[in-house]
């Protein structure tokens, strides 16, 4: 197995006028909505005696104020937080087992919540402000600005893994060289001598869909290679999204003779699609996927895959989290490692 | 999909002794030991400023003369840990998901430890007990007589689910019906006409892998069916393992048509065994899983399997935690739930 060097790649941005504007205080906060400093105070503390109605008052101000708690003790709960939509995912095992390694380093425990959207998040971070934390790892596909306001306001230190839209330099996140996986995917199967090659990408609002689309194209254009609308498909990033649209691409009258899946349970969705048509893998069909999950290693035929060095991912961002209250600058920052191919057992040369 | 039937069936048993035994008090082990009662108390309370040495001296002689701690009140930490040693398994995966949703009603986070034999665990043993528990679910391979002790002597709430050794009447613990799900795959196959049936079981030392095979020989005997000792293998409950043996099944000079593995990830083995020698499943093969993770969903073809309500011990886990200071009596419970058959693609009528 080939050990992943991970490589880095560092954007600092300095929050938006951080310097120039007049600190909101929460004598502030109280005069404006006709509460007590008493009561607001309770509020930010996540404390419970208080209604929702007043909650919602003082959440909202805090939001449209820019209020910033004042920085605080370090808490003494030996926490680090990771918060998901889909712990189910195989991706977010990866990302708790890379978080547990370095936090049981510096003697924390790794505390895990699953949270859809809306209020139950509010009431979490209320939850999560009361007991404490050294900090939060998001994985959520969604963070309103009032939700990244209200972290921000309660100065819960957080970092976002694989952020899904525009890239926000006023957060600090962690991801992965999507756009060099999807070239060298593709280049991978272009000096086999595949000339028809389909790919199936994420969901179109996520980046690192659009990122490794753009990296399959940028390496069929250098190799001269005509990019066809039809062999680019869109699916959600589970097995069953690899199936439908592999049971498309495989089903046009000339259809690929490899496919570039955007993750590893996408291809394992197109080795089930393959399987019915009667096409073997790689005899028929070369498929390459993206993740390098153990499950990868574990279909029949074991997956060549672009390599996301997703546990050294979460163990940066405890890194960060860690770092958090004694950076003097405060500046967010924007880490990409580099990812790299494995080569296994379903990828072949194109017969002529 | 068909949805579980929860069925318990419960064992209990008091506490050897329990009543009998005048309680040791840490007067007694301060004198015994020659230390102050002060340093007895640190280190039964998970403090740091002890020595090593001291440390050991206590333990020991907590263990030996059943020290357990007078009730205490109610932690406020609202933790509930998971502590195991391989979280890469799949299966561990079910368990924190069943456990997280289970905790979350009672507004309480999952944190979780992943932990090696030996020192390490005594370590977080006082750690543990340093920052509260509301309880521990356990998924050790070996828990020792003296962990055991020592946990009791801490007063730290623990289940265990899927016990490795000999059923303890001591301790809490969740299991599934192993015995009757190996005896409804192997009823499965027979069945469809196959008689001659092969078992990849686990490690011999699992009380599961032994259940699951004992299992399998009463529905072959129930049949009339002659057990081949060349047909039942033991391997580990990984892929490799499943593969390994299945090599050894399938090379056999007649081979079994029909394979009963004993974990999930033994099957995966078990398909690409049968995909480098070139016999398709279930045309030529037919082959029975056990677990039902969600990786039998994505396999080619997707597997047939026994449901083990993996989330559901867990859940059931959390509720022991939570009852465990209510209970007037302090008995001891084992809990079996129970398995059902998944029918999917990996098993067909055998062709005569």
């Amino acid at each position: 197995m080939q050990q992943p060097k991970p490589q880095l790649t560092s954007n600092t941005a300095a929050p938006k006028n951080a310097k120039d504007k007049k600190r909101t205080t929460i004598s502030e906060i109280a005069e404006e909505s006709g509460l007590s400093v008493a009561t607001v105070s309770k509020v930010l503390n996540g404390r419970p005696d208080v209604s929702a109605e007043t909650r919602a008052k003082v959440h909202d101000l805090i939001v449209a104020r820019g209020y910033r708690k004042r920085s605080t003790p370090e808490p003494q709960t030996p926490f680090i937080d990771v918060v998901f939509e889909e712990f189910e995912s195989p991706w977010a095992v990866e990302i708790v087992q890379g978080a547990m390694s370095a936090a049981q380093d510096h003697g924390l425990t790794i505390a895990l919540t699953s949270l859809s959207e809306g209020d139950e998040r509010r009431v979490w971070f209320d939850h999560i402000t009361s007991r404490g934390t050294k900090g939060i790892i998001l994985l959520l596909s969604q963070l309103t600005n009032n939700q990244r306001a209200d972290l921000y306001a309660r100065r819960l230190p957080f970092v976002v893994i694989d952020p899904r839209g525009e890239p926000d330099p006023s957060i600090n996140s962690v991801g992965a060289t999507n756009w060099a996986g999807g070239r060298e995917a593709t280049k991978h199967l272009i000096d086999l001598g595949h000339r028809e090659i389909g790919i199936i990408t994420g969901p179109a609002d996520l980046l690192s869909a659009r990122a490794r689309l753009d990296g399959y194209r940028a390496a069929m254009e250098v190799a001269g290679l005509t990019i066809k609308d039809a062999f680019c498909r869109w699916g959600n990033f589970h097995v069953e999204g690899g199936y439908e649209q592999a049971k498309i691409l495989l089903g046009l009258p000339h259809p690929p003779t490899a496919i570039f899946a955007g993750s590893d349970l996408q291809a394992l969705g197109v080795l089930q699609a393959a399987n019915e048509m009667n096409l073997r893998v790689p005899e028929d069909l070369s498929l390459v996927g993206f993740d390098d999950l153990p499950i990868s290693n574990w279909s029949s035929p074991p997956l060549t895959t672009i390599h996301q060095p997703i546990r050294d991912m979460a163990a940066l961002a405890v890194r960060i989290l860690l770092d958090f209250k004694s950076r003097k600058d405060q500046a967010e920052q924007r880490i990409e490692l580099a990812t790299h191919l494995v080569v296994r057992e379903s990828t072949a040369p194109l017969l002529s």
